[in-house]
C-alpha cells in the first residue's frame, strides 16, 4: 500500500486516481499469498499502478535524475579505484555503494555522503578470497543489475572485472531497477552484453523469466547478483551465486542472518 | 493499513490473524470515502483489529508504561510550574509537550527530551491573552483529553485553570487514547469530572458521541480540545474553541496555516 500510494503519487497529480489506486490495490491483498516475496507482489501492484494512471514509467524522471548524478560522480569514482591499493575490493565497495540508491525503498538518499560511508563500511559477510578464486576460473559472467543509478557503479565493477560480463536487466520498466534503455544511457553496453531476463518484477523471479535468461542462469560460470529484490528471487534455488547488496529490510536481515544495514558479499553454493 | 499492521502486530503475534486483519482492512478501504477524517477511518479500523485477533485493548501495557513514567515525572514537572514566571504558561507548554506522547502516530519517542524542547519552543498560534480573557469570564471548562500518557500532563494544566473542569474522555479503547480507566489511574477523578464523550474514534465524532455530552458541547462556557484527532473531529463545527496541540501530518500543518510539528494554541470563533 505505502508503495501503490508513493508511486501513484510520482505518477499522477489527480487524487480520484489515487484512490481508486489504494482502493483497487485493497481488494488484491487477500490474493496475494503471505509467501510472496516482494517482488512478486511488486510485479503485481506496479502493473495495476500503470494502469490505472495511464503511466508506465513513473519513475522515469528519478531514474534519469539518478544516472546523470551517478555519472557525474563517475570520473572521480574511477580514481578512488586508481588510486586504491586494491582495485577489485574499491570497485566492488563501490557497487554497494551504488545498491544504496534504492528510490523503491527509501525516500532520502545523499550518494556522495553515503559513498563515502560505505566505502569505509565492514561487510557482515565477505566471501572475498572465494569470489578472487572463482573469477580467476571462470571465463566469463552473469552480473544481474537492480536499481538505474547503481547499475552507474556496477559499470565499474564490470571494467576491472576484465573478463567478458553479461550484465542482465529488467523487461520492462518497474520502479527505479535497470531496464536496456537506462543501460545503454550509461554505456554499459560498450563493455558488456547487455539482455534481459523477461522479469516484470523488482527482482529476477525466475518463473517470469525468458526461456534465454533461464538457459544462461543455468549454465553460467559465475553469477554475480546484485541487490535484494534478486536475492529474494534467487537465494532459494541451488545454484553458486555471489550475492552482492546492502541489506535493506529486518527480513532479509533475519534470513541472511545479519543485521538490517549490513552490507555483504556472500558466495552461495559455491564448490 | 500502516495504522492496522502496527496495532494488529501488538495485539498478537499470530502471523495468520495479522495476514487475515490486512486482507479485511485492505477490502474495506474501497468504503472509506475521500472525505473521511483519520479518526473516522480509525474508528472502523480498530473495530476490525478487535475482531481479528480477539484483543480490544491492544496498547493497554503500553498507555500503563506511558502513564507510569508520566507520572514518574509528574512531581519535577509540578516544580517547573512553580519555579516559573508564568505558571498558566508553563502549565500550557506542558500539556502541549504531553500531546507527543503519542504512539499512534510516532513511533519513538523520548518523554523528558521532548518536554524540554517543547517548553523552548515557539507556538506557531498563540491566542494566550485570548486564552486568558475567556477563562477569566468562564465558571467551567470543558477539557477534551486525548491520549493516556498526555492526560497526565493535562493535569497539570487542569489544577493551575483554578476553575471547575469537566474532563471528557472517549468511550471505549482506541489506539492509546485516554478512557475513563487511565483518568482514574491518573487520579483526574479527584480533580475534575469525568465523562465520556462516547466517541469510539480517536477524535471527537459529534456524529459517534452521545447526546449528553452533545448537549454540554453546545452550552459550554468555554472548550479546551486537546490533540490532532480531537481538532480533526471538532475543527469544522461553529463554535468557540482552545485547541491545543502538536501539529503531526502536513494535511492539518495545511488546513491551519503553520508547518508540521509546530504547536498551536488557537482559539476558533471566539466572540
Amino acid at each position: 500500500m505505502n508503495q501503490a500510494l508513493r508511486a501513484g503519487r510520482i505518477a499522477t497529480k489527480n487524487e480520484e486516481k489515487i484512490k481508486k489506486l489504494l482502493d483497487e490495490v485493497g481488494l488484491m491483498i487477500k490474493d496475494i499469498p503471505m509467501e510472496n516475496t516482494p517482488p512478486e507482489t511488486g510485479a503485481i501492484i506496479y502493473r495495476k499502478i500503470y494502469e490505472i494512471t495511464d503511466n508506465n514509467d513513473p519513475y522515469k524522471e528519478i531514474k534519469a535524475k539518478n544516472i546523470s548524478h551517478a555519472l557525474h560522480l563517475y570520473p572521480k569514482l574511477k580514481q578512488k579505484v586508481d588510486e586504491s591499493d586494491d582495485r577489485l575490493l574499491t570497485a566492488i565497495r563501490l557497487a554497494v555503494a551504488g545498491n544504496v540508491i534504492d528510490l523503491g525503498i527509501s525516500k532520502e538518499f545523499n550518494i556522495t555522503k553515503d559513498v563515502e560511508k560505505l566505502l569505509h563500511q565492514e561487510f557482515a559477510i565477505f566471501d572475498y578470497e572465494l569470489f578472487k578464486k572463482e573469477l580467476e576460473k571462470t571465463d566469463e559472467i552473469l552480473y544481474i543489475g537492480d536499481n538505474s543509478g547503481e547499475a552507474v557503479f556496477d559499470k565499474i565493477l564490470i571494467e576491472e572485472i576484465g573478463k567478458p560480463v553479461t550484465f542482465v536487466v529488467r523487461e520492462i520498466p518497474i520502479i527505479n531497477d535497470v531496464t536496456k534503455k537506462e543501460a545503454k544511457q550509461i554505456g554499459i553496453d560498450k563493455i558488456a552484453k547487455v539482455i534481459s531476463s523477461g522479469t516484470t518484477a523488482p527482482g529476477t523471479i525466475l518463473g517470469l523469466c525468458n526461456d534465454d535468461f533461464i538457459r544462461k542462469f543455468k549454465n553460467a560460470d559465475m553469477i554475480i547478483s546484485k541487490g535484494q529484490g534478486n536475492y529474494e528471487g534467487l537465494s532459494n534455488i541451488y545454484r553458486s551465486i555471489f550475492f552482492l547488496l546492502k541489506v535493506k529490510c529486518p527480513i532479509i536481515a533475519r534470513n541472511v542472518g545479519v543485521k538490517e544495514n549490513d552490507i555483504i558479499l556472500k558466495g552461495m553454493n559455491i564448490k
